[in-house]
């Protein structure tokens, strides 16, 4: 069996090496458009800071290695130009020449490209890059070691926007921020997202949202942005999203399907004969809500490329499908997500109901504990978990895994307390955060609490609600919300005399759990009463211009 | 209504303070025979060494402080003599003073006590403590600060004994650890233990396996072993396991079970009609056998006590058993496990495969990345997993977690694959070792991967099989097994014609991740061969006297 392989990256190169494994006598061709196979994507903008020293640790693997190891004939510099379906060939272009190779199977593992937006003045800018492999890297290096080091702008704050943003800080630059959306990260949701946009601003670099870039002057000098604002600009990372790399496929006649991504059955099989494809490029299944969708992370493109191998070798495979689950740390803060954000759930489900709970990450009593600030989204009447985001300066990836591994065994927040986690001080708590969201979840669903959000708090006192903080006087004194009536818990029992029961209350404390208590003893007394959810440590997060001192 | 409530530790306060929320109006009342509630046991080893510096920060609630809140009445130095069910009264002893006091609802949250041994000179020993409480703690700590360091010995190498013996090293101490069992660290299996023997060794600590003390003499500033061994030692801890403190329970009528644990139903109701018992006193139902267990750990103490409140307040919360996980530091490793050890599943079920992978916590390329070695027990027919274990110096909590929770949602090793972690470079990798395992897994079940155990290689190779070790040459050089014929994987395909297709071949490397490659090479050119399980580097820790250089 002759076997073809678009794309030397992550899908593609899990699928080739798999296929050996399986298929000791086949034939494995793998063309790559670019200088470099199997280079880890991930890491780029790492090596920009130095925090990867070496630009070596970047290429896991060459294709003399694979050629020794796997018997795999790997052709980098080599830009498939053409698929022929009838034929069962590929058109392909090697340093100026064009020949064809025939196949008896193909796998497209193309990838996704940067999207450029048509920008005024693009085309003469001459410090604008985006990073998504080795050449742009080192065309950024090449950039950055030619000049002294000035300004910089990133155009887009998604996760590689954030870690370039960080990456150029760390070089020495003065960083910009420029995000279209009302938020950084669009992955997460806006008060989660706001935990970050704080950290970026403590470290000094510059965010602005709700804004894009109009037009490049001066070769890209001068960036103009669509309030009018303009920005210098010595270096400009491009970061704005990705799109399936799917033209030559399109052109083959391989059927497309949303935004361009490549459809493909549930064994990676495209409308072609023969014809698979895996990675960025192709359509997946939404899992929590069973709707197409485009999910480039690395761990499903590599799944999907052993898959797909599998599926060759007439191994049964099927593709179950992505929840999405990604990280990114910027500076001393990691913020992660797995499934759907609240914003993405509320069109999706009538249920949507959240929580925000704030925990440590080890055992409070023990040195070095950290706040973990964790939302889960969940249905209110299945408790089914649609999805969960974590900010924190530890242990945010182990909080949401374990989510994301809640999710994929269809577990229910009445299953969060029953999970048992390693306990010892180092590491967690007898009562970890993820135990805790799902007590606070079953009270929500139970009716023994009732939260309101954040973004509901003001509509709620304007309509006469009464918003009482429970924290002790020392913290209320040191910032509170307006209007606010201050009775410190362990005193509301012997001044419950002091509230009007005629009057309907909200609850807020520093994160919501001594609210929690409050809420329960005003109930019990007779009292109409709700808990604001995240209290006063999430609320004077989104809203800083509301407190008053 | 008037509840009382037995043991004012982890499951006996979590049920009084839930119970305070859920019935705002009921009398609690909570008797501790110490004199402090609520106190933080997993921490008491760490104040030994002064890593947690502060006595009081193991003093999580004091009396005054859960009546301010929760309006309990916590009565510490409170010991019950004796519960009377007839009458629903308990006689408390306090102060010298006895009296009763009547319940409508008991809740037993005794706890576990330490199992002393009948040891020949014990009652005579001055030397001679075990840590389970605060006034334990005040003990060992007067006793170092009252004489000169020297040597102290730790009996019974579990998880508070480990952490002990590091403690008492790092507090100056020339420790020496003796446990009966062949092994350290009993829950986990013996290979994998080993890993941390060697941890241990490194600092300088004596580890005697196999032997145990036999007897005290010289006020216990002498011990001998049942090897007739004697050991010196200025300072004992006694840590060989625990037992329910079940006794006033027993008197009163409640039926015990395992081990004298108290039996409760799935609602934690006693054979007496109104009395519940949660904890480490309980018998709990272990959810991967169905079998009765004694399992104490902090977590399912705290939501049996949780939960036992939702029942006395009328909400259906049945108790749906535990799997049991735990973790231990030592020194610069940690150890954890879930679900069963190979030993135990094997006594078990008909149909146990195990597994080892290394991989690292966070991609290879990313400065830091340190080896985790995960050990899986599963069902080769089922797929159903059984337990994990897993050593490593970092990441280890975070895999061993995300088994937990997928051993509770009912995932298979097929799920593992499916599993979407966090990954970004200082997190994860594209492959988290979770991953792999499941891959390793489902290679065994479809037989696309046949491995031998470490423990079957002796008695193979006596058989005349032919082990190939395909590391490096230069690897091989440093350390390789006795009679192991070396031919680099990478040379493999070129040299296959030295091996004799007609003997039956092991394949060994140093991960297992080369020799899988090399056994499907073979397999596929006729060969009959095996994957040795763990390869080189667990074979080299289990059985350093057989490795040759």
């Amino acid at each position: 069996m002759k076997i073809i392989i678009i794309g030397g990256v992550a899908g593609g190169m899990s699928a080739a090496t798999r296929l050996r494994r399986l298929i000791e006598d086949a034939e494995i061709i793998v063309f790559d458009k670019g200088p470099y196979v199997s280079f880890a994507n991930c890491g780029l903008p790492f090596h920009v800071s130095g925090e990867i020293a070496e630009r070596e640790a970047l290429l896991v693997q060459t294709p003399e290695r694979l050629k020794a190891r796997f018997n795999l004939d790997v052709r980098p510099n080599s830009e498939v130009l053409a698929i022929n379906p009838e034929e069962k060939t590929v058109t392909v272009s090697h340093e100026g020449k064009n020949y064809t190779e025939n196949y008896d199977k193909l796998i497209l593992s193309p990838g996704a490209k940067p999207f450029i937006p048509p920008i005024v003045g693009l085309e003469d800018a001459k410090n604008v890059y985006s990073l998504r492999n080795i050449p742009d890297l080192d065309q950024i290096l090449a950039h950055i070691s030619g000049q002294n080091l000035g300004k910089a702008t990133v155009i887009g704050a998604g996760f590689i926007g954030l870690e370039m943003a960080e990456s150029l800080a760390q070089k020495g630059y003065q960083v910009t921020i420029v995000e279209m959306a009302p938020q950084i990260l669009p992955p997460l949701d806006q008060e989660m997202a706001r935990f970050v946009e704080n950290e970026l601003l403590a470290k000094g670099i510059t965010v602005i949202t709700g804004r894009s870039a109009q037009a490049f002057s001066q070769e890209g000098k001068v960036i103009n942005l669509t309030d009018g604002r303009t920005l210098e600009s010595d270096l400009t990372i491009m970061s704005v999203g990705v799109s399936p790399a799917s033209d030559i496929a399109k052109k083959a006649g391989v059927a497309l399907g949303l935004k361009g991504g490549i459809l493909v059955d549930d064994h990676y099989q495209t409308n072609l004969p023969d014809v698979y494809a895996v990675g960025d490029a192709i359509v997946v299944k939404q899992e929590i809500t069973g709707k197409d969708a485009l999910i480039s992370l690395a761990n499903p493109a590599n799944r999907q490329g052993r898959q797909v191998a599998d599926v060759i070798a007439g191994i049964e495979r099927p593709n179950k499908g992505s929840i999405g689950t990604a990280i990114v740390r910027v500076f001393g803060l990691a913020a992660a997500s797995t499934g759907l954000s609240e914003r993405v759930a509320r069109q999706e489900f009538d249920d949507v109901e959240v929580l925000h709970i704030s925990g440590k990450d080890h055992a409070s009593y023990f040195p070095g504990a950290t706040d973990i600030n964790l939302k889960l989204v969940f249905g209110k009447n299945s408790g089914r978990i649609y999805g969960a985001q974590a900010v924190g300066k530890k242990g945010v990836d182990k909080r949401i895994d374990i989510l994301a591994t809640a999710i994929k065994g269809d577990l229910t927040v009445f299953d969060l307390p029953e999970l048992e986690f390693t306990y010892a001080p180092p590491f967690g708590s007898a009562k970890d955060p993820v135990n805790m969201a799902g007590y606070a979840a079953i009270n929500l669903m139970e009716g023994t609490s009732r939260s309101i959000q954040h973004y509901q708090l003001e509509e709620a006192l304007t309509a006469g609600k009464i918003l009482l903080d429970v924290r002790t006087e020392s913290e209320f004194s040191r910032g509170h919300f307006g209007n606010a009536i201050n009775i410190p818990l362990d005193d509301l029992r012997s001044r419950i005399g002091e509230l009007d029961a005629a009057k309907e209350f909200i609850v807020s404390c520093q994160s919501g759990l001594r609210s929690y208590i409050a809420e329960r003893i005003l109930k019990q007394n007779g009292f109409n009463v709700e808990n604001l959810d995240g209290a006063y440590a999430l609320y004077s997060t989104v809203y800083p211009e509301r407190i008053e001192k």
